[in-house]
């Protein structure tokens, strides 16, 4: 099997050298700046690119990963390729790839991936869509070939999933952020706080969410609320979103 | 050593338990309900009680593990014992407990306590503030019977460390209450989400979660957060989180 790939960023990234592992040949590596094309190309024994008219002829598979903002003026101009397309992207519908030259889909990994953090294919998720059940076969043995789990999703559950793993995952991050602000703040190192965010993560493989909630929101301690306002009025967005998240968090709890 | 618990909820039930597991005595299990009272004490060959008049004169500690709402009212009732008094309260300041006739002190484990999750006492880092030397050096020998890692902090970087506990902890831990209730809405299982919050957990271990920040709002990905925004329009409170959340995101990338 040989594809290519359309993209340098996180995604591709982590797509490509988990293909490359896996022993997929990678034909080419797209990227509109072609140091970025080489550095990913190197990575994975494939040809850096920086003009789609490149693109290998012979690929079963192009893989666009590309932000979203990018996506249309890349595939009005891969519009005439034979090989089969797919995008990456959570939140966008499989119907921007129409096209009557080739089976068009979705491969959507539903993972946080950075740069310089490796991550194990074989744990990431994959939600599939495709224009044709031949095309739908094939990403699910892709998946196999990868030893990660295919799922199929529809492009409004994609949709929906792109906005739980936001929450999930980015906006819990960011949440982990402010905490290392207010320690960096006060002398304190956010190493202390490792053990709380891995508990944290860990219970909720067997409680649910709702039901493993604790602090003063949940309690309705308004006490200990006010104390943290106080403490917190002098930064007034953390003020905020301390005040609409624990409003949030009790609002859940009585419904 | 002897001890006597005043409280029986999440902290008071896990610390209780953790004591009596390491060979520590536990005397008497307070709470204004002797059915709670009894359950914890059952669990640790505790006496349970629900007249602080009956509390044991001749144990070592006292440690208070209530609401902080309830704090001030126990400690009034206790002004005349001779144990030593803690309270482990992240938001209260030591003061609250001073007195003539004991010492006393704080005793605050930074962790997220359910009653029906196991967790490991030695994974749990406590922080000591206490009225008197031989008190901190109780409290520190108190860690190390538990295997747990004793930190020092004064009230003010405890409350700090509070905050930013439920920022990392509690918030974080809505967010995946959230995506739960996103994705039931969209009949997809939570579980597939649990990859994507333990891989995010796990990054901040060895990143910066400010270096590890993936997603839509650090990209500055307008498209995919408008189409976001859209489709939680008729859920205005999560409309609302998402937004301010992003926002907060976008501006603190560039600070």
């Amino acid at each position: 099997m040989e594809i290519s790939f359309i993209g340098s960023g996180n995604v591709a990234t982590h797509l490509a050298k988990a293909c490359f592992d896996k022993g997929i040949t990678i034909k080419d590596i797209y990227s509109k700046s072609i140091e970025n094309a080489k550095v990913l190309a190197d990575l994975c024994n494939a040809k850096p690119i920086d003009n789609l008219d490149d693109l290998s002829s012979d690929v079963a598979l192009i893989i666009i990963s590309v932000s979203d903002n990018a996506l249309p003026d890349i595939i009005s101009k891969i519009e005439n390729v034979k090989a089969s397309v797919v995008h990456t992207s959570g939140s966008t519908s499989i119907d921007i790839l129409k096209s009557k030259n080739h089976d068009y889909g979705v491969f959507y990994p539903l993972q946080t991936f950075s740069k310089n953090k490796n991550v194990n294919i074989e744990e990431v998720p994959f939600f599939i869509e495709a224009s044709s059940g031949d095309l739908k076969l094939a990403l699910k043995l892709f998946c196999e070939i990868l030893g990660a789990e295919a799922n199929e999703a529809d492009s409004v559950q994609r949709l929906n999933l792109h906005i739980a793993a936001v929450f999930a995952c980015n906006f819990s991050n960011h949440m982990y952020a402010i905490a290392e602000e207010l320690l960096l703040k006060n002398n304190l190192n956010f190493d202390l706080l490792k053990p709380l965010i891995t508990e944290t993560a860990q219970k909720i493989q067997s409680l649910s969410p709702k039901l493993a909630q604790t602090g003063p929101a949940v309690r309705k301690d308004s006490l200990t609320i006010d104390k943290h306002l106080q403490a917190l009025q002098s930064e007034k967005h953390l003020f905020e979103l301390y005040k609409a998240i624990s409003e949030d968090i009790a609002k859940n709890q009585n419904s």
